[in-house]
């Protein structure tokens, strides 16, 4: 099976949470994913505790308790983009998993902090059979024509219109 | 923490599954989530296999092999919908559950094999700590008024337009 390469883009709430979705039904069947998370930090969401016991999928985490400045990233915020990054290239060089979710990484390639070049590079030469998933806003206009799947999640209404916070087990 | 209404519509790939990851994260909190699905057939999803193993989810499912046609429904169709519904109202009220995830139910709606009053009601008097998701194509604009968070997927591509079907451990 030829494996696709799938974007979860835009505003809404569900971009990882679909990723996530993906490699618990994946898990399923018996293939294997990994989740390499860009800028987010481990052991702080849900997910984390969820997945560590779920036989199939391994979850990765590159980031640090603050979030990025995506104005002006400081460069401590650049190196672990990049050390995502190779991270990343071994992993789906490696040829050890039938799925590889970049998580955030669409983000990251919007606010210049990993060069679309470098990733545009890694996805044409991946392993034939592989899945990779992309998610994070404003997905640059090269991956999107790359994709073989391209789902935008449009916030319609969110809880913090309305002044609600984000809230444990459910957001994060 | 007062429970919010969910929805996820729209035309695009990641509905369901960004549903079952919240029921993913939401498990490695502790919570407890039942997904129920409407005219979806149990055991034919890897979302079931995987599912079955993780603590904290259950699922069930109303539906038969063949899919409704959602033009000319069958008796049995509108019947199976309305055993979902029933076992939703039963689900919800009983107080069991921190989510009830009702899995295609914008799609009855849409075709009238459900009336949206009743969902309506039953939404609006739930339990107030639960969290209610409902998921599907073409959501009444009735429950997008009621709904708290809303996020509306868009296919911007899809790997059918290249004449890929779906795929087993990714799709289904």
């Amino acid at each position: 099976m030829k494996g696709l390469i799938q974007v979860y883009t835009g505003n809404g709430k569900g971009k990882s949470t679909a990723a996530f979705g993906l490699a618990l039904r994946a898990s399923g069947r018996g293939l294997k994913t990994i989740i390499i998370q860009f800028m987010k930090q481990g052991n702080t969401y849900g997910e984390h505790f969820a997945i560590a016991k779920i036989e199939n999928i391994e979850i990765v985490s590159f980031g640090k308790p603050k979030f990025v400045n995506f104005k002006n990233p400081s460069k401590e915020d650049i190196e672990l983009v990049n050390e995502a990054f190779e991270f990343s290239k071994k992993t789906i060089n490696s040829g050890k998993y039938d799925i590889v979710i970049l998580d955030e990484i669409n983000i990251a390639l919007n606010f210049k902090l990993l060069e679309i070049e470098k990733v545009i590079d890694l996805l044409k030469n991946r392993p034939e059979n592989l899945e990779v998933v992309l998610t994070g806003r404003l997905a640059p206009q090269e991956l999107i024509d790359l994709a073989d799947l391209v789902s935008e999640i449009v916030e319609i209404k969110h809880p913090y219109q309305k002044g609600i916070g984000a809230r444990e087990g459910i957001e994060y």
